[in-house]
């Protein structure tokens, strides 16, 4: 089951995919593009992993991580699908980053790596930009990179945990206005989600809603200005976001 | 005005400081003890400085940042006054750190030093327990160090912006058992209140109910389990906290 949310007759809804249309929760059927998108579940806490593939990191010419390398996202930085991101006028390097988003269901506290699914509601997939004009020569990023307006789309569905057989050999791609420009698959990644729910469990509590991005392998290279940006993990999603600018940000 | 949020009765209620007493929004009296202190407002994005006092960054041996050193807190480690802080068995340092909290009033974006107070709501306390055990060689801290549940008490009160006359030359003091054990003045802020507020919206929006923690001054030292740590800042509050250990947070 896929399930959205999204703004529609002054109203925010559930919504499920029906026949390449969408079925609101009071049974209306409305089309995709006469929808407002919102992010598929109102995240608590987001945690996200830095350099949490082998490839990205070599690229970066940052040593892997021995531990899971984790930071916090605001919720100034998070948009639905088929959104605007703005990207800063005096900023020189924005990034696209393409993550498989797991949510999870339930608390959880010193979580066993074998038991980590029971405590996963269901995946998403995540645009985690970042401004590389100011990432820094050690590895968690600060909030000028990673904590923009509207830098981070994410959805544009919530799949259910059960409907996913092998989240961690599900392939990854990112296209630029149509031409594919990275592409990787989630069984390179070095701490693997078991691991991740693991370590963040066991000195912390984690929560229903809270989400986890992933990381994202490499090929992540700079946009610009009327991209068209879409990530898509194999059988999650296929996030489209548009980036504007300034001017028609402010004025739109 | 110094406004709390408590729970007593069965549900939350607003509370002011009268006579010694708690008045709720709904006109009854009751005595501080016999409430549960809530955080004074539920925070929204919680930043916290970094090495914002310039003898604690001395103290640590780490240059003072030239530009504010900023990371996000989870709804996770906060409580609020009387409550308790558990201090895992498996940790060897972990030091109060008293702070002023600033907590912003309505949508910030682009503020100039010379307007920031207008965005500013009210001040709280907060006490950001670092276990210094993970603390590694550069800034931005990592989730073990400052992401512990039940690690950050924050109240008791939010006091008006329009009751503080100079929020830059108030006096921070820590307690441990009654004993004085950290004493400062938010006059030695690297970056003051208004720097902080014009960077962080610099490039980014802020939103009302989002939360500054200030950094803390140096003399911050190791706490154990039974100690009463009260931190106090001058004209906000003195907020109270007990440590206690893994068994008894569990079995309470």
């Amino acid at each position: 089951m896929r399930k959205a949310r999204i703004a529609y007759g002054g109203a925010i809804h559930e919504a499920i995919e029906w026949e390449g249309l969408l079925k609101l929760d009071d049974d209306r059927i409305v089309e995709e593009n006469n929808v407002t998108w919102l992010t598929p579940i109102e995240p608590r806490t987001v945690f996200a992993l830095g350099l949490n593939y082998a490839d990205h990191a070599a690229e970066l010419a940052f040593a892997a991580p021995s531990e899971p390398l984790v930071f916090l996202k605001g919720p100034n930085t998070f948009i639905g699908h088929q959104a605007y991101t703005r990207r800063p006028a005096d900023v020189t390097y924005m990034h696209y980053e393409c993550e498989l988003a797991v949510i999870i269901g339930k608390t959880a506290r010193n979580v066993k790596k074998e038991d980590a699914y029971k405590y996963v509601k269901g995946y998403s997939v995540a645009n985690d930009y970042a401004i590389r004009d100011y990432l820094e020569n050690y590895y968690r990023p600060n909030l000028r990179v990673k904590n923009r307006d509207t830098c981070t789309p994410f959805g544009p569905w919530i799949v259910d945990v059960k409907d996913i057989v092998d989240p961690m050999n599900l392939k990854l791609t990112t296209h630029v206005n149509n031409e594919l420009v990275q592409e990787g698959t989630t069984a390179d990644m070095i701490f693997d989600i078991p691991s991740i729910i693991a370590y963040l469990s066991s000195f912390m509590t984690l929560s229903e809603n809270d989400v986890i991005l992933t990381g994202t392998p490499k090929g992540s290279v700079d946009t610009t200005v009327g991209d068209i940006v879409i990530t898509e993990v194999e059988g999650i999603g296929r996030l489209v976001n548009t980036i504007i600018g300034d001017e028609s940000f402010t004025n739109r």
